[in-house]
């Protein structure tokens, strides 16, 4: 809980570094370049998907997490010349995103990364180190190198966004999250709603789409490490395609739902959701939302503030059942493989 | 279960085209493509998941299934000059799947379909369709097509593969996989004897690693689709990373085993599983497989009789539970969006 009322304070020196990071990116990267490839692992690969859909975006090039056995069970190099390659890694200790970097690195691309350490392995094998300033993280789940990883995300769409100033966004705007998400910290009482509904849940189904869907996957990943509660994300197509009959044992499903062009999709969700009488209920900035964050942001920015909610809710369920939510059982911080 | 008893016939018959087929794809893709692109949904991306991994590996390029939203909420077109886009669809009806590959097409790519009806609208924007063969799917959830779809994939990588002959499989090699499928089909004991130890659970998990990952995730779907119980598919290190602590309830765990370059980290898998006492059982060709298919095939193809294996595992549990596994509650073949 201290480690996520820091939250506030790490993306606002993030955001008063904006200047400085997003010229670094330019420097290092004067083109667009031929496709972004990212490495990570658990939390920071969620960061990872966001950042894989908000760079997209930006460069309109290709945009990938590649499978980490590819290089280090296959002995594969993929070719990436005039690619950018960005390791993600709260700790830069994981010895399989190094690794992987440090071959992409090997294989032509450009290397950057995003790390609580930049005087790390992974920092070493970066050309640009990017620092979270989130200082060290103490309890086992990420909270506050997570937001500021999707943050760093943010500033880099920014920075390889040339073609129009759409992610240019102000000072007053970063500032607009940083107060969103202080208002969210300060207010947990719809979380604590809609926790006291699901708490005896055998499980949980969390969805989103486009920014919502790194959203969605970090909320359920965020439930099961804390209360080992079986929480499941899907994007909403593919929960309807398919898995949706999961839910005839009605599991309660939580939408993330941003304002944004996914809005008609979500519509359709919660029709269908409706017409299944399957329980649910949504977190973000749309008008309805039962856990509601602050109107008025960006959605990728948006996406950022509906983290919290969902620590929030992560935490509830933790402390309603008895778990301590920082040193859940039988995790550990850094996977040496 | 008759449609699942036709994948010796259709696997054969896709054997005996694969000259044609070699031939087809690389007179369209005459040079290694800059990359290459996937655009499916539900089972066609777990086999289009196959796809990247095989196809990663033969091209030593790029290999990655973009989210569809990108362009179907964001409007936004990726620039796939020099790639290779494959959309992949059983119906070829799959209307965000054929928008993705025309979208693809316009931005430069060359496309393939996989389906199982080329004259569909997917094959119309392809400039070359591979027919599956494999007749009309009756049954919602997908068996005949999807091991079609693997196959055929695995034709692909040994046409796109300009460095070594490693993949360039033999009759008697593709014999060997028709063979291994009919013994599984033939002799379903070793899944009932699993079955009958998991028929109660409340969940399951199913992992892999490289090739056994798609494996994993495509039984898992299979099992969701057909019985309701929630079966989530993790790749072995992600399991390790983190959600391992679902584990704490001991959910039990079906582990995708094949002979090859991931056997240390299943060997490392299955010390930590013992030493969590989680249960679970080994699907593969390895010696001490619970559920064993035979040895002595190729990982790719190893991978494809790993699939009927658990489709006759999600058949075993849909029958315990009174469930009709041909049309399971609230699915329909076709998701229009």
């Amino acid at each position: 809980m201290a480690e996520m009322a820091e939250q506030p304070r790490v993306i606002s020196s993030l955001a008063a570094r904006r200047e400085e990071i997003v010229a670094d990116v330019r420097r290092l990267v004067p083109t667009t370049p031929a496709g972004t490839v990212f490495a990570a692992r658990g939390s920071s690969a969620n960061a990872s998907i966001y950042g894989r859909h908000a760079i997209g975006l930006a460069t309109r090039r290709p945009a990938l997490l590649e499978s980490l056995s590819v290089r280090a069970a296959h002995g594969v190099d993929v070719d990436y010349s005039g690619w950018l390659a960005i390791g993600t890694s709260q700790s830069g200790r994981t010895p399989e995103i190094v690794d992987a970097l440090d071959g992409h690195r090997s294989s032509g691309a450009t290397t950057i990364a995003i790390t609580n350490a930049s005087a790390s392995p992974l920092g070493a094998v970066a050309d640009l180190a990017i620092d979270l300033g989130a200082d060290f993280e103490r309890a086992v789940p990420a909270t506050k190198s997570l937001t500021a990883q999707l943050a760093v995300f943010a500033l880099l769409s920014t920075a390889l966004d040339r073609g129009t100033d759409e992610h240019g966004w102000t000072d007053r705007t970063w500032q607009h999250l940083v107060d969103a998400i202080t208002s969210c910290l300060d207010d947990p009482s719809p979380v604590d709603a809609v926790r006291r509904e699901i708490e005896g849940a055998a499980g949980l189904i969390v969805c989103g789409r486009g920014f919502a869907y790194p959203v969605a996957r970090e909320g359920a990943l965020k439930i099961k490490e804390v209360t080992g509660i079986p929480a499941e994300a899907y994007s909403n197509l593919d929960l309807l395609h398919g898995p949706i009959a999961v839910t005839r044992d009605s599991v309660p499903t939580l939408v993330v739902a941003l304002r944004g062009p996914t809005e008609p999709d979500i519509d359709r969700l919660v029709e269908e959701l409706v017409a299944r009488s399957v329980p649910f209920w949504t977190v973000g900035d749309r008008a309805d939302a039962d856990i509601a964050i602050p109107a008025g942001l960006p959605e990728p920015l948006a996406a950022i503030a509906a983290v919290v909610r969902l620590q929030q809710l992560a935490l509830g369920l933790a402390l309603g059942r008895g778990i301590d939510p920082d040193a859940p059982h039988q995790l550990s911080k850094v996977t040496l493989t």
